[in-house]
Formats: structure tokens, C-alpha cells, sequence
């Protein structure tokens, strides 16, 4: 009955004797506490008690422990640990205080990452999944066989409406497929949510009468839960294709809300996940992380990009990225568009193609396109050429040759 | 026009020139991006960028920067962020994503914490914060002039609905004022949370018939949004007086519309505040975290407690209490019970008191009441008289001398 317990991996650091600590970690986590207690019998441990299923030396990186850990030098360990399904049931809001709880807390703990999430099916059947997933993207969006080529709205915050449908016209003009607000840009005074949605759509319409093809501008909503639900359905009613909220902003509960009554494909943002995920010994692993993201039903996830201006290795923006085009299960595989972004130019589409070996993403460029030398236009035109060049096998630089366009993003971003 | 100004302090590791890297930083947060951009012109920036108010350099831990960190030796420094309010408005979960959001991953940054806010009076104007907090949790609970004596429910999960009844009927006669479910208790289909809180009421009216005072019983109901205001209503309906919740499995928007919903006081469980707060170069300080439940209006805050079973030190755990019991604003205090938990007894309340020089604070121990040698009643007798002997001044010792069941507390858990 392996499809009745949860299971949860990490990498456990501890100075102390292993087997011990996966025992307190395991005893923490479900039935036990610091001091042995009359009321845990056999019975009930039988009935509830975490397990630890798998603990396995792994290379250690040598670094401090995590501040307060009894001992100095640590080992590493592939720590697996399981509970029953019925001690919380088929939820995600009471799964991760069971899998990623005060355990990160225990002094015997000198370093903890939860690594990858198995859940038993109950939840796919509790938690719709995406409703629209790669192929509804496309079909939206109207984009086959290639990436989505995306934009994030630059400056992030601080033009009004009628500046940021200004910059979308000439976005629309130059070919683009996607257009998202930055997760700054939200409902300042200076540009209201209602006001720029509908200056943004009056434009979207436009080019669209004139294409047949409708651009997906994923309008950031987050916020209350009332107000997600208020704007989705404005965004609905102007003939919108997208809605986006920043994940740590909203919480699991706040998605699962949004999802039930959404209608429209969720462009997850995962700002804040550096304070998650990027302490080598503490915290969460992408992998695991999106996995509850995918189950509620977001659409496209953020997953950083190639050379970024952030601290991620490359092996790690395509772990991730791959992750989010693997199935969860047979059954409810949720695939996710996974979305690249963060510095983000016409020098990381070869890269990129190469490495993830899909053209199921979206490729945002923010100053990679506005700050092209011949203009926003431009900036676009390149970035499709620069994809086309990748998938046909075409070095960036023979491309280039025989497109200005290119060529000049070549000189200014590469 | 500071009340204008979102403020937001930090500690910033980094080798690098530390104006750039802050300048960086307010940029990425507000305007700016990797490469110059067309848009954001000298007016622009004036109305949305942020401001670098403070740069100062302190004590460096002298630990390794965080992964992908350019440079090698780090500096640390004080910095403080302001933005115009007008970027986002008065709301939170687009608060968290503007001091909160990428700028932990920066390659610039060898290690950030956001170690306090500073917020807009427009922010108390939208979150009601606590509709109980100190005065209203004593009313409810009939207990003045000294701490709440609690318990968690233990074993944390894996009783039975009938079993935990007759847990709690044991707590109420030895006296308790507080009972908490652990936060690994949910709705699991051993222990369903309808049945559990049914069977656990019935038996807290029976002894308020008694007593005249009605034990506080905060019921986890940690679960989707619809969920928890169902069971709010629930709880309500027969006569509990008490809600508890998993901020971390929640959400910010969860929380807030459960505070907009709830009746009763919002019992606030921190478990994953580990992965938030405890790498010393990364992440949140409870001191920034504890303000934004307050304002959206819990009123307990856990703060764990003096020689916990978990890795922080007593100072922390001190400064996070004092935290919570010291006013937002002037206007909006928002005073919260702070609670203290994790492998509590009779040990730590004269330090507690001491140290805390308060007793508006809920304490709570579970091992430390029911593995009591001579039963559940004479563990709460014991916490009661050690408290008792606190706040008079009479050392442990003493007062042990005079209690058989305090001397026997004393002996097992000092």
C-alpha cells in the first residue's frame, strides 16, 4: 500500500549518530516529542509514526552547520522518510507542516533539505492539477513548434497605463507572443490594476484584429483573495488570455482559491524563492517545491534562465526546468510550461535549446529586448531569429551575419 | 511624508563595492534591471525607484558567502530600503514580493536577511489586525495576573477523537487554562477534526459547568480557505473560543481571509519558520516576519522558549517575546500573546519570567505536563506552582520543597 503514505527525501546534515537523528527528525514529525510519553503505545506508533525508510551516507560539502547544531564536523545523508496518508489526509496546507515543518529547527540538525515529494494519489484527485498546461498555452497563444518568446514590462514599476499600452503596441508591433507585468507592477496609484489592464487589452485587441492572433499578457493580480478573484474576472471579461501571481506573495491556500475559480491559464512567479532555496543545507529544493504548485494548478512556472543575473548555476536552471516538464505521475502528469527569465537576451536561446532539448517554454527578455539599439521592434525580432537559428541548428553568429537585428543585440547583449 | 515610505532593513553580506550592490539591489526592487533601459528616465525613477537610506558596515560573521556569491571575503553591512508607497499601495502580499522577492538571489548578495519593517499607517488602515490579542484571549480564557499554563495535545497525532477527549478531560481537571492540538493534527481519517473538536468541547463545557471557566481550546484547523471557515463556524457553534492555524501552510492571503471571517482568537503556529529563519545569512528575521501576521490580526504568536528542544538560543527566543509585545505603532499596537513552546516544563518558567519581565504570555509544554510521574493533573499542578513561584520570587527549589508533585516535575524534566 505504498499509494497510502507520503514520502518525502532530503539531505540531512548532522555531527551526531545518523540513525539517531532520523529518529528524533521521524519522531518530531508525527507521534513522538523530547521526552518519552505514556499515551505513545506500540499501537498508536503502528498506527501513525513516521518512518525513516532509506539513510545513506552521501558526500558532505564541508561547510559551517546551520547556527545552534550540537557538534562541529558534519556528514552528509540521502534521508527518506514516510507517513501515513491518514494521520492529515489528501492536503497541502497540512502536508508541508508534516514534511516541512519544525524539523529544520532540531539542534541535532545541522543541515536540512527536503529534495523531492512522492504523494499518494488522493491528492491528484483533491487537487485539480493545471487546466490549461503546455497545450492550452499554445493554443491561446496560437504558438506551434517553438518557444513562446516573452517580455516582462520594463521599467518593472513606474510607468502609468497609457505608458505601459504604449510600450505593448510596439511589443505587439514587433511580433511578440507574450507580454507579463513584472511582479513589482501590481496596483500602485501610479498604475492602477483596472486601468492598465484595460489600456494594455484596448491595445492587445487591436493587433490582434489586425494578425488573427491574440498576444498573452499575463497581468500580474496578486493580491487579497477577493480582489484575485475581482481582477480575474475583469481580465476575462476584456478578452484576456492570462493571469499571474507571485506564489510566496499568496500562499498555497490563496492558490487553491484562485485555481478553483480560475478560467484562465496561471503564470506562477516564484520571487522570494532565493530565501527558500538558496542556502546550500536549509530549506526547500525547487523539485519538490513545484511539485505542490503543479498539483493546485498553476500553468507556467518560473524557473530562472541561462547565464541570469542571479546566483543559479546553469545545471540547476535546467534541473529545474526539465522538472517542470516531467510528469508527477502516470496518471496526472501536470505539466507546466517552465518559464525562462532573469537577463534573459538572444545569447542564451542556442544555450538553451541545446541543454533543455524541448521548445515547450516561455523565453522572457526584459532589458533584452528594451534596450535593443534599434528599438523594441528590433529587440523582438532578434530574439525570434535567435530562436529559429538555435532550432535549425544554425550558429548565433552565422545567423547574425545576415540579420542587422541580430547582429545588433549580438553587440549589445552577448 | 515618511509615513509615504515602505522602509525595510536589512543585513547585506557582500564583496563587492557595497553602494553598487546596494544600488543594485534598490534597483532590481524597483526600476532598474540588468542593462539601462529607454523608459526609466530621471522622472520615472523620482516617483518609483528606491532609495539606499542607509549603508553602514558591522561586524562580519565571517562565514561563507552563499553559493553563486561573486567574490570571496565578505563584508557585512546595515542597509535600509526605502520605496514610494505609491508603487504597490497598502497591500501585503505585494509588500512581501517588493522587500521580499529577488533580490536574495543576486550574485552581488553573499547573504541577506531582512531584519525589520517599517510600514505606511495606510497598511493598520486596510489589516484590521488582532480582534482578541492580550485583553481579549484573558477575557476568554478567565485567567489575569499571570501567564496562560497550556498544553499540546501529545502524542502530537495518532489519538483517536475519544482518546483525546479523555487526554482533555484529564488537563482540565489538573486545572489547565490552554490546550493546543499539535500542529501535526489535523483532519487526518483517524482523528477527523469534526469528530475531534465535538468530543473535545463536550467535555471543556462539562468542566465550565463545574469550574466557571471554560478552558481555551485552539483546534487546528489548518486546511484550504473554505475548510478553515467552515470549521471556524463550527468551533464557534459549540462553544469553543479558539482557532489555530499554520502560518507557513496558509499563507498571507489565506490569513487574511480567515481574520476577515473569524470570530474568535487566531492561535498562529510558526512551524517552517526554520527554513525562513534560521541560515544566518539568508531569509527572514522573526522581527520583520511577526509584523505582518500582526496586522492582518493574529493574537498568539509562536516564539518556541528558553532552552527549547530545537537549535536557537535563549536571546533569540527573548527578542522575538519582547517583539510581540511591543507596539507596531502608536496607534496600532497590535499586541499579540507571545507563545512559548518546545520542550517547556517546570525548568524554564523562572527564567521565563525573568527574562521576559511579563507574564502576558501563553505557556505551553506537552511532554512536560503528561510525562509527569504522577499523571497528567499533577504535571499541570507542578507548571502552575512553578510559575506561581516565579512571579513571588521563591526559587525552584524551594517551592519544590514544599510540592510533591513539583519536586517530582523538577527531578524528571531538570
Amino acid at each position: 500500500m505504498t499509494d497510502q503514505r507520503i514520502v518525502a527525501e532530503y539531505v540531512l546534515r548532522t555531527a551526531q549518530d545518523p540513525r539517531r537523528v532520523a529518529d528524533i527528525i521521524a519522531g518530531e514529525q508525527s507521534s513522538g516529542t523530547f521526552v518519552a510519553i505514556p499515551g505513545e503505545s506500540a499501537e498508536l506508533k503502528a498506527r501513525s509514526a513516521a518512518r525513516v525508510d532509506r539513510l545513506e551516507e552521501i558526500d558532505d560539502s564541508g561547510l559551517a552547520p546551520l547556527p545552534g547544531a550540537t557538534g562541529d564536523v558534519s556528514r552528509s545523508f540521502a534521508m527518506t522518510l514516510s507517513w501515513p496518508l491518514a494521520n492529515i489526509g489528501p492536503s497541502l496546507p497540512n502536508l508541508v507542516a508534516t514534511v516541512a515543518g519544525n524539523l529544520f529547527e532540531l539542534r541535532e540538525v545541522a543541515g536540512l533539505k527536503l529534495v523531492d515529494l512522492h504523494l499518494p494519489s488522493a491528492f491528484a484527485e483533491r487537487y485539480p492539477g493545471p487546466a490549461f498546461g503546455i497545450e492550452g498555452t499554445r493554443r491561446l497563444a496560437n504558438v506551434e513548434d517553438r518557444p513562446l518568446i516573452g517580455t516582462i514590462v520594463k521599467p518593472s514599476v513606474g510607468l502609468g497605463p497609457a505608458e505601459t499600452a504604449a510600450l505593448v503596441d510596439q511589443l505587439c508591433e514587433g511580433g511578440i507572443d507574450f507580454i507579463k507585468d513584472d511582479e513589482l507592477q501590481a496596483d500602485g496609484s501610479h498604475c492602477p490594476f483596472e486601468e492598465r489592464l484595460a489600456a494594455v487589452m484596448a491595445v492587445i485587441a487591436r493587433h490582434a484584429d489586425r494578425t488573427g492572433r491574440k498576444v498573452m499578457y499575463a497581468v500580474n493580480l496578486t493580491g487579497e483573495i477577493d480582489e484575485m478573484l475581482r481582477r480575474h474576472d475583469l481580465v476575462e471579461k476584456l478578452g484576456g488570455t492570462c493571469v499571474m501571481v507571485s506564489l510566496n506573495s499568496i500562499g498555497l491556500t490563496g492558490m487553491t482559491a484562485l485555481r478553483r475559480h480560475s478560467r484562465l491559464p496561471i503564470h506562477a512567479h516564484r520571487n522570494g524563492w532565493g530565501y527558500l532555496g538558496r542556502s546550500p543545507d536549509n530549506g526547500w529544493s525547487y523539485i519538490a517545491w513545484q511539485k505542490l504548485w503543479r498539483l493546485i494548478g498553476v500553468d507556467h512556472m518560473h524557473v530562472n534562465g541561462l547565464s541570469n543575473k542571479f546566483w543559479e548555476p546553469d545545471d540547476s536552471v535546467i534541473a529545474s526546468a526539465k522538472a517542470c516538464l516531467s510528469p508527477i505521475s502516470e496518471t496526472r502528469p501536470d505539466l507546466v510550461m517552465p518559464v525562462f527569465s532573469s537577463g534573459q537576451s538572444v545569447k542564451q536561446a542556442e544555450g538553451t535549446w541545446k541543454r533543455l532539448g524541448s521548445r515547450d517554454l516561455i523565453y522572457c527578455a526584459g532589458g533584452g529586448i528594451v534596450a535593443h539599439p534599434s528599438g523594441i521592434a528590433a529587440g523582438v525580432r532578434s530574439l525570434r531569429e535567435a530562436w529559429d537559428a538555435a532550432m535549425q541548428g544554425v550558429p548565433l553568429h552565422e545567423a547574425a551575419a545576415a540579420s542587422p537585428d541580430l547582429a545588433a543585440a549580438v553587440k549589445k547583449f552577448a
